[in-house]
């Protein structure tokens, strides 16, 4: 895990250390949200943890644990908020292959309402259940690792 | 908050009692994962919560952070399967607007490669500083209303 706490070249950092300009929603010790500059609607919302973490491996569980903690009451929020409403997707992209732009890790709530233009596009696949057995076959496979290297 | 321990109509809660076939990756007292049935790709994941919360709004702070730990173990394990996996996308879809489709909570995390035909489509729109600072004050008072409440 890379341990940084502020990458002077992060524009996210430089909200965090009041260098950037933001329209702050929320602050604590480990977490910071702020609106969308440029929003889906209006009442998009990213949090984010302070430290400068890139993707999920750079951060641990509590953190982790934190920062969607403060989704869900964001979430709330927003749903309380008066703007319009009717639904909240949560989206977090790790990595340039997921199309991560900005790499501090970030996630957007999304306000959505029946007649947006917001759309997962994606190819569903028709998997055996085979195939799906071998899938989660190696993905515990993958948590055995993980958990024997911790 | 709805506390619903099992809904005999949903079929999350048919895999969670062993009444529905799935591929189970991750099991606790709390929280489940299988392979999606209709995968994005090979390694798309559901977590779900095992009691039957419909959204966001349906489940306490401990089972969100608990909910998410689980995503984070699961989004190192998908990592570390061998399956295609450059990146990773976390999806929650809370609420019919936002296109939920199975009322029982769940968090999708997919593999992303970079010639995968996942796409978001957003329509992002410009808004000026006055505006964004107005939504934030907006949510910020959602967030007082709900602090209140509890």
């Amino acid at each position: 895990m890379r341990q940084v706490v502020a990458d002077p070249d992060c524009t996210f950092c430089g909200i965090v250390s009041g260098q950037v300009r933001a329209s702050l929603v929320y602050e604590d010790a480990l977490v910071m949200s702020f609106m969308d500059i440029h929003p889906a609607a209006p009442g998009d919302l990213l949090v984010i943890p302070k430290m400068h973490a890139e993707g999920l491996e750079d951060i641990d569980a509590p953190l982790m644990a934190h920062l969607f903690q403060t989704v869900h009451l964001l979430t709330h929020a927003l749903r309380h908020s008066g703007l319009p409403c009717e639904g909240v997707n949560l989206f977090l992209a790790d990595g340039e292959a997921a199309g991560q732009t900005v790499s501090h890790l970030h996630v957007h709530v999304f306000p959505r309402t029946t007649d947006d233009r917001f759309r997962l596009e994606v190819r569903w696949l028709e998997r055996s259940r085979d195939a799906l057995d071998d899938d989660a076959e190696r993905i515990r496979s993958g948590l055995e690792k993980r958990t024997s290297a911790i």
